[in-house]
């Protein structure tokens, strides 16, 4: 594309850098900022770079934070025998949005993989193997993706407790809530079976 | 969503005011951004402000540009006798793409729309009507959008314009290159049986 401007050009680029965004989109939100007053502008651009260089991480269970210690993480309130170990962020608020799970989180930063060159030394497993050995934990929760990476980081997770007398679960894999049988595929459908539960359970609303 | 940070809510709220992202896309591009370096957060941010900042229109075309004259008044090897009307600068690259106009254009700064509160005087249609006047332009096409406030706009201008001999065209309307006849509009499909060509202008490669 041929921009009329070396500005206009270079705020396209970074749009487009970011994840799902094209050139013509990018270009739709560049038009979009040059509607706007200078101010607006400033305050958008302001957010990201503060962000960028303010953000803390909680010291217990290193999820983002504004403190030391995040708001769950300090929360006297929950129940402190139970962890739940996510990727990042979104897991966290997820599981949140699901008022489901009242105890603590531990954040990795990422799961094991190999091909991207992610090594478990690259994640926060250290300070949960640590966490674990202060007794306090009587249950983990491994709430990982379903997935190659997410299955090596949990075996390797489980092989770093096994030493510990902690509960180790994963959340459980079967049919998602409202899905046809016939559209599942044959291993969520096996596994489905394997893991059976008791019908009180079942009820997708409690 | 309950966000665990000011900051990150702060950023999705600013990624959200963008027109087409949502909470959730704003979200993944937060975290995007959280995984790159100060440095290059900054670079991202900069490019916004400096943009709206700096920003300069054209004197001529009102296109937008990083001098007072922009890259396509100054060219003087096109022709000076066509002037193409359009509504952004948007519109102005996609049909400098084309490679099939060589004249000069006028940018409008949007389209005369009752609705949204605009009218002729929010737009340059002054200063086009004064370039007209200078006399060196034959011919005006009008290459605005085929809806009711394009065709406002552009019986507004040709009532402007017609106490000057320049020669006013719009843009063809008709069947898209590589549509089929079936699915056309009736609207659509009566205008290009009523504007039909000669046959040899009807070849879309030429």
């Amino acid at each position: 594309m041929n921009f009329s401007s070396k500005l206009i050009e270079n705020a396209v680029n970074e749009f487009s850098r970011l994840p799902g965004i094209g050139k013509k989109t990018a270009l739709r939100l560049v038009f979009h900022l040059l509607k706007q007053s200078p101010q607006e502008v400033s305050e958008f651009s302001a957010a990201f770079t503060q962000m960028r260089n303010e953000i803390k991480y909680c010291t217990r269970c290193y999820n983002v934070s504004d403190n030391t210690l995040c708001e769950i993480c300090s929360n006297t309130k929950r129940d402190s025998s139970l962890l739940c170990v996510v990727e990042d962020l979104r897991d966290v608020m997820a599981i949140e949005n699901t008022n489901q799970f009242n105890g603590f989180y531990h954040v990795l930063g990422g799961i094991i993989s190999p091909m991207d060159g992610i090594g478990p030394k690259d994640l926060n497993i250290e300070p949960l193997v640590s966490r674990v050995k202060e007794g306090e934990i009587k249950e983990v929760i491994m709430a990982l993706s379903t997935t190659m990476e997410g299955d090596t980081t949990n075996f390797y997770i489980y092989k770093r407790l096994s030493g510990t007398t902690v509960k180790i679960s994963t959340i459980a894999r079967g049919i998602a809530v409202g899905d046809e049988l016939e559209y599942a595929d044959e291993v969520t459908l096996g596994r489905s079976l394997i893991n059976r539960i008791p019908y009180e359970n079942s009820l997708s609303v409690r």
